[in-house]
């Protein structure tokens, strides 16, 4: 079995702790996906200041590949295919390492171990880390372009998603104005975990051809189990213990919403996985 | 008249000493590119960090606009309107903003002043810098998203030319083994500038809804002219004085094969830059 987090005891969400059926769906698509973004992400013989090395670093190392796994639920879900869905799935794992490699950066989180390796910039240098975080985002855009006709649509979730008014105005506002109360923190959570989530869920539904009243609603659900997954990693960090017995109970009514979502969708894996995020709350 | 750069006297470039049609196009697009990019990247009242505001400051700062110029001007060579290019024109302004914000960064170039401002990183601080340049990358392809059916042939050419086998392998190259004979300086400016430009060219193109081999045609036009501008740039800069020579043959080689791949096309626009350029070897 493939150690997740090398550090410490298996966390709260680790895919092991899942149902079954879920746990299985979750490690089918860490495979698939890791097995493309190897693929992709594979370095040529030239590779100045091993650019290309350091950004399959970043996105093939330990994780837990929550987000491409929901980009292959949903797009099941809307009767797509694994194999349709899977560069949106490939482009959002390249865009989250870009997130974590930049993050990891001396000028903002300076860290310098992830899910216990060094981070990108102590393994390759600084200058290389952010033109590797600048690649992963490139080549991520690059792998919606696959999509053909519903390339653009994709193209358009992806980047508003991770844009200035969410995923980036939440690392913003985490740098210089950390939030003090739940709901602060829930508009936090929603821009930089909820984003990606929802991108996620939706990209998988135009990878299928979803009709767009369900792209939008898979967006809901997304957005709704990552708040409620953050809520639930804040807990596991021990951060924000006051706000312990509010934040679960949201969990609760988060994952509730995210699965009145579904309705009309043949989404076990969708069900089950917020099903299991409210079970640890 | 606006001063393009304070710091000087006009260099060699300046689209003042351009032939006057040229000038009054360049002049024109300049302004066309320079509302749009305002309107687009305005921050709203809820800035956290001031991100948003980093980001307008980065890409409406002074500069020539040479390549959202080139944008307009070929698709205008294929027969489509400044209108219908325009987002592409504004995509690629912000790629290029990106580029030089990152650049600046101290891990990297480590400049205090660009073009007679402070940088990002000065004037904002090194982690919103990081995110302003992460930003404007992600704005890009947003707005590539808005070319409707032609966006997917839009983010795969600027993904691929702004990605780590072009743009980003070319910033590796000078970062990490700065190349000393020619030939490779030539290569190093083919994936810093020239793919910029090529990127340009095509996306007018695209944009225009062209024939793929005139697509293709044009970012061969685009890469030889942006190799031929920055080795004028270099010549400007006075770097590079041993190869000065064999510097400006080669410009008026690549300008003149530029001008070929016009052929068939009504590109006043296009043929007087690439004069331009080649009347400064």
């Amino acid at each position: 079995m493939t150690t997740l987090d090398p550090r410490s005891a298996p966390p709260t969400l680790d895919p092991r702790s899942a149902p079954p059926t879920l746990a299985a769906f979750l490690e089918e698509a860490r495979r698939i996906v890791d097995a493309d973004l190897a693929r992709r992400l594979a370095p040529g013989k030239d590779d100045p200041g091993r650019l290309a090395e350091a950004m399959c670093y970043a996105a093939t190392g330990p994780g837990k590949r929550l987000r491409p796994a929901i980009v292959l639920a949903a797009a099941e879900a809307c009767g797509g295919s694994r194999a349709q869905a899977l560069p949106a799935a490939s482009a959002i794992e390249m865009l989250h390492a870009y997130t974590l490699v930049h993050d990891d950066l001396p000028a903002m989180d300076d860290d310098d171990e992830r899910r216990g390796r060094p981070t990108v910039h102590i393994a390759f240098g600084e200058a290389i880390a952010i033109l590797a975080g600048d690649g992963l985002l490139t080549q991520a855009f690059a792998t919606l372009a696959e999509l053909g006709p519903r390339a653009g649509d994709a193209v358009r979730v992806l980047a508003q998603r991770a844009g200035v008014h969410e995923l980036l105005a939440g690392q913003a506002i985490d740098l210089t104005s950390p939030p003090q109360d739940l709901a602060a923190i829930e508009r936090m959570h929603a821009a930089k975990t909820g984003a990606l989530f929802a991108a996620s869920a939706e990209l998988g539904a135009i990878a299928a051809g979803a009709p767009r009243e369900t792209c939008v609603a898979l967006g809901r659900y997304g957005m709704a189990i990552g708040i409620a997954f953050q809520h639930a990693d804040d807990r596991d960090d021990a951060e924000l213990l006051e706000h312990a017995a509010a934040a679960s109970a949201r969990m609760k009514e988060l994952c509730a919403q995210a699965r009145d979502e579904l309705r009309g969708l043949s989404a076990g894996a969708l069900d089950e996985l917020a099903g299991w995020i409210a079970s640890r709350a």
